[in-house]
């Protein structure tokens, strides 16, 4: 995965050549780790409580935490690409305090090891991420879902990518893939706010809220298989059709081994960890499921993430479900929180600061992706064909917040080179609104059922 | 923590420095690391379903899966101190294949970022190890320890400590601090696999169960104390009085506030986690005070490991103690079987043939440290005082096995200079041996009721 190349810089190993390991080195490493720790912990808890309070899902809490502690704020948690600048001198003083060393090795220490430390953190969170909406999508809800929750999932992915691909490449004459991307960026769908707020309302059991949420399965699902596919592509750093297809097809074949190894080997599997008399042996089966499966996706081109969310969906289909979604909580408590802190951090708000001239397109285009994806999702809903006064208004604002997966995208195309960095702050920032408004837009939407009918 | 410092070696850099980072770099690391971590959990999976069948604790499967696939054998997983070899060429072969990359930038992925990922794992692993042991360490039971307790307790660390130093001494000419470590190493008691034997005999809540369990909680908290006293001494290679008085005081002290805190900070701190309305607050809240426990213990010169053990004594005596332990039990799944397996990985059996005439004194110290071992804790029974027909002997030996804390030391040495590779090889043996046999001396001893007597 292309998150762990960051580590490997000129810089850093210009730095250890003259910081040499020894005395003092392994104290100021241990020092650094637990302090920037503390500090993702810390912020990430502040910042969830009020976004809870407010009625947000905490992960906006972990994302803002991540603003605060990264390049844009106070410098605590520095992973540079690019040359966005070094962690604060303080904290560089606190370090070489706590550990008796010199500032040298401080430095060094936080520009090598700690950055691979919390990249890998991250990687391994994406990973967890990934496995547990895995275990989450029921595959035979999925199956089960009807035709006007497909048709609405298939228009809610169609139309933002389209619009937001065209939109960037004929108004803003950005290359392709940036805009292949973005466009990329706008298909996911979070549910978890929309859920919250329509059974806030009492709305979670109307027949609006089963298509919101049976759309959302599949959305989910579409847009990893997207992801997995552009950014294979953006790596690669050039469209070739005949890539494209092979990549959309291992990636679509891919899921669906899944779909059928779920109902073979799943049990099959489980039966056998089950006859095994040493401890957490499910969970551990589990794990190295979900790696096998990454090596394979890695083997075929795609990204491992693939393979961990098809490992998830074939043992989702097990008995075991909710014995791992448990074993799993601690995991992604630790592991996926320090994602989404890190791709806060690695926001740079500073690229859109509009005092700076520069910065105007970076925020018209970040205006323009915002649109895109409140609208293409919202006239989603109008896709459903039946005539029976459904609140189609709703059902599309209900998939606007882009949560999870739409960071995904962002942390992925932060270490992707040839993307701009404008660009992704742009990402982060279409997230981050989609889902602070929707609560808004999902009370107004379902409190004017007849626009509906418009 | 010492092991950080491994990372770093000049070979290393000077690989990096040729193999540039680049296509296929990134994937390379990710298959790199998925292997290893499949590798590593299928072959603990394997040797701890062996140990758990023939009645032994799992870790010693954890342990032979470590020997299988390291320096010893396999060579999967190396992490090399000093000059002990590479990766298997096959396994740099497939990570190659699978990324479809060069020999070069897989044997780089191998030399640098895997061993700092495994190495960290393992780091973790130990931390997460020490926090659930003084998440387990009751210290309401501990302050109730009977006088017989602590007196076999504080015999059982006394006698192997000052038997096996001034033997390595005058016998085999050691130097002071090797002879310390190891002496130190002798200490710890492990009291699972007796417990477990004492269960299957019928014995468990005999007199001399309860004097063996309540020793045995007395002894871990002894064994740490020496540990952190010893490890520190290590590193700074040479033993000054006045220091030595320093960090024991200091240790002593930090385990002591510990238990103060326990009374007032502990439950204040629970109460107010629970005040918060984000999922996971105890949980998070607990990480965080043992990270900032370990960043206090460096600040003092301690190891790190002592306030993690420290911090989960203090959330052991609260009401959130068995949520905490079931929120760590994956965590100690993954990362702590990783510590266990990486010790294995680190022992090079080849130090110990005896087919090679200068590993004959190596063979030797272990015989030594493992006579030491047995009888060092089988005759401190003998300092019980009561004389109501106990088997003293049956205590002591309940005391043999060494377990976890005693390859913690093994894991610390490792990754301190100055100490010789062959006397880490000969504590692993020695941990091996002493858990080994365990079952067998614990049945002999308790079918012989009248020797206790002698």
């Amino acid at each position: 995965m292309t998150i762990w190349s960051l580590g490997f810089s000129a810089q850093w190993m210009a730095l250890l050549a003259t910081a040499a390991p020894g005395e003092g080195y392994a104290k100021a490493l241990a020092a650094a780790v637990s302090f920037t720790f503390i500090a993702i912990f810390l912020a990430s808890r502040i910042c969830g409580e009020i976004a809870v309070r407010i009625g947000l899902p905490s992960v906006l809490g972990d994302l803002t935490a991540g603003v605060l502690l990264g390049v844009s704020a106070l410098h605590i948690l520095v992973l540079p690409e690019g040359n966005v600048g070094n962690v604060a001198p303080m904290v560089v003083n606190l370090v070489r305090a706590i550990a008796s060393t010199t500032t040298e090795i401080a430095t060094a220490v936080y520009q090598g090891p700690v950055r691979i430390i919390f990249e890998g953190y991250a990687e391994t969170g994406v990973l967890f991420l990934l496995f547990t909406i895995g275990l989450e999508s029921d595959l035979k809800e999925l199956l089960k879902v009807g035709s006007q929750a497909a048709i609405v999932a298939v228009a809610g992915v169609t139309l933002p990518f389209i619009f937001g691909f065209l939109g960037l490449i004929s108004l803003f004459d950005m290359a392709t893939i940036p805009a292949l991307f973005a466009g990329a960026a706008l298909t996911a769908t979070s549910i978890g706010i929309t859920a919250k707020v329509m059974q806030d309302i009492g709305v979670l059991k109307s027949e609006e809220g089963r298509i919101i949420l049976a759309a959302a399965i599949l959305d989910d699902l579409l847009g990893i298989l997207i992801l997995a596919v552009v950014a294979s592509v953006a790596e690669q750093g050039e469209v070739q059709v005949a890539n494209v297809v092979y990549l959309s097809v291992s990636a679509t074949v891919f899921v669906l081994s899944a779909i059928v190894l779920n109902r073979f080997f799943g049990p099959w599997y489980v039966a056998n960890l089950n006859k095994l008399r040493n401890s957490s042996n499910i969970f551990i089966g589990a794990l190295i499921f979900g790696a096998t499966m990454g090596l394979l996706a890695d083997a075929a081109g795609l990204e491992p993430i693939l393979g961990s969310f098809a490992a998830g969906l074939v043992m989702g289909g097990t008995d075991k479900r909710e014995e791992l979604k448990e074993m799993f909580k601690p995991l992604v408590a630790i592991f996926t929180t320090v994602f989404f802190v890190v791709i806060g951090a690695k926001t740079d708000l500073n690229l859109i600061n509009p005092a700076i001239p520069r910065n105007r397109e970076g925020l018209i285009i970040a205006s323009f992706l915002i649109l895109v994806a409140i609208l293409g999702k919202a006239s989603a809903g109008f896709f459903v064909v039946t005539e029976d006064g459904l609140n189609r208004l709703a059902i599309g604002t209900g998939m606007v917040p882009r949560g999870e997966v739409g960071l995904i995208f962002a942390g992925l195309g932060a270490t992707i080179e040839g993307l701009p960095e404008s660009l992704d702050v742009a990402i982060v920032l279409m997230v981050l609104v989609t889902t602070f408004l929707s609560p808004l837009l999902l009370r107004l939407a379902f409190a004017t059922p007849e626009t509906a009918e418009l």
